[in-house]
């Protein structure tokens, strides 16, 4: 999918919103079982039910690969089942040396059929160039992530006289010297244009957005952590939002797991609903 | 396999060798057919024929993922092959948020097996503890990589009064403030002890070796890029070895395609023999 198509998809929808498929067998409704053909069943359902809410959904491989290639199996299933409507990201977090990260590629791009897949980017330029140089595909570089271990790497300073000067004046943060994930998005973003690159920006970090917004001002931004992790939906629109919305927002426990019972699905669609109906609201004002 | 096993197990076979199946269906012997059972096969037959002088496979799960979850049923036969003598590394360097990156673990520990995994340190602390805290197994995290991507972000120099200030006292270096790698390195080596965490310290750095040694002094270090990557055995030794070995050496490409003729699995060994008859001189050398 072309950065032009996925924002015709966010106009005519009305929505940002990704739903974030990590299934859980532990959670899954009792009525369904809770084996791996029953994890598959409920992907479905939510797919059935969500569809018109949302503009993509993120499969986390962890939750897949617990099971090893039976997991696997449904993984690529649960790719299978979405339309070619919905931008389709793997979230596999993965980068390894240029000959490795060509295999990963493969296997996100070609085997599974993902339209985008996220990466880290400790290991720099040629762990992440095999999956940029996809044609027609997308790449999340990690930027700054929703948890707390992000204060651990990505917001050290560097040291602004050894390749921690930032060529984008920063008017948010009033210095020169950079905090690592700073760098990476600056860097990074020299590596692949707005047309098949991303970042991953938590969205617990929201008041991070506009600092963000200032290096990477036209770059999609893949915002996990609204809902269950805390972060908001309201905040991450007014700093995040550009002139073409640039934002992915994931949901992924909110929204699948609304409802243990037989509703289950109904229950994420409301809730996916709503999420569209803020959505919609942000995108006026915008007038995106 | 614990430390004090595996550091038996260098002493009695008088190797630190780790070969690296990185088995890519394009080089096998063209006699084995080129599908995945092939490619089994072909796995089998290295692991026969290298078993005598080496003390661990590394399994890099990129070269099977790309076949989807055919892929990762050739890699878990591949892992339930290697007997329990030998410490059996899952090349992965998967990271996330805690609550995901405990399902990479149980994928990896529980699912395949492995008494190791690698993982990406950019996520912090959180996505790495869920791995730690796997009873009896390792953590390998990545620290200063072969790739030439290693001076993006790794090397990167960290201001000396917001957070880049050592501890340690470093004596090549020669001053205080951090890279971003040896920052990983010591505040990754509080989170575990050197009997459940090693570091990924690549050979094609050697130099960096001795400046590892001053931070790490006592962690076992896997070191990767040995042969087909430059890195010299000779130097990884001088600068590495410590008095419990200290080194697991990965080598690949040039040992699992010594040759792509009938007798490929004898050249395999051959090439093993050769790496385990250098170590045997350098760990007399160091008298482990």
């Amino acid at each position: 999918m072309t950065r032009t198509e996925l924002i015709a998809r966010i106009k005519e929808t009305g929505s940002f919103l990704c739903v974030g498929l990590d299934t859980d067998l532990e959670k899954l409704p009792s009525h369904l079982g809770n084996d791996l053909a029953a994890m598959l069943a409920f992907n479905r359902a939510i797919i059935d039910a969500t569809l018109p809410y949302c503009v993509s959904y993120k499969i986390n491989s962890a939750f897949y690969e617990a099971y090893g290639s039976e997991g696997w199996q449904i993984m690529q299933e649960t790719f299978d089942y979405i339309p070619d409507t919905h931008f389709k990201i793997a979230d596999a977090k993965r980068g390894d040396i240029g000959n490795t990260s060509h295999r990963y590629a493969k296997a996100f791009f070609e085997t599974i059929g993902a339209d985008a897949v996220t990466v880290a980017p400790y290991m720099g330029e040629d762990s992440i160039r095999p999956f940029l140089e996809y044609g027609g595909k997308w790449t999340i570089v990690l930027g700054l992530t929703s948890n707390a271990g992000s204060a651990n790497f990505q917001r050290l300073k560097l040291d602004s006289n050894k390749g921690g000067f930032s060529l984008v004046p920063n008017i948010v943060r009033g210095e020169r010297g950079q905090q690592l994930y700073e760098n990476v998005l600056e860097t990074a973003a020299q590596w692949g244009s707005e047309k098949s690159l991303m970042f991953v920006i938590g969205a617990t970090q929201a008041s991070e957005l506009e600092n963000v917004r200032s290096i990477v001002p036209n770059h999609f931004l893949l915002v996990p952590g609204v809902g269950a992790q805390g972060g908001s939906l309201e905040e991450v629109a007014r700093y995040g939002l550009n002139a073409d919305c640039g934002l992915l927002v994931n949901a992924s426990r909110a929204v699948i797991y609304a409802s243990a019972g037989k509703e289950f699905a109904e229950a994420a669609a409301s809730v996916a609903l709503a999420y569209r109906t803020e959505m919609q609201e942000y995108l006026k004002a915008k007038m995106v």
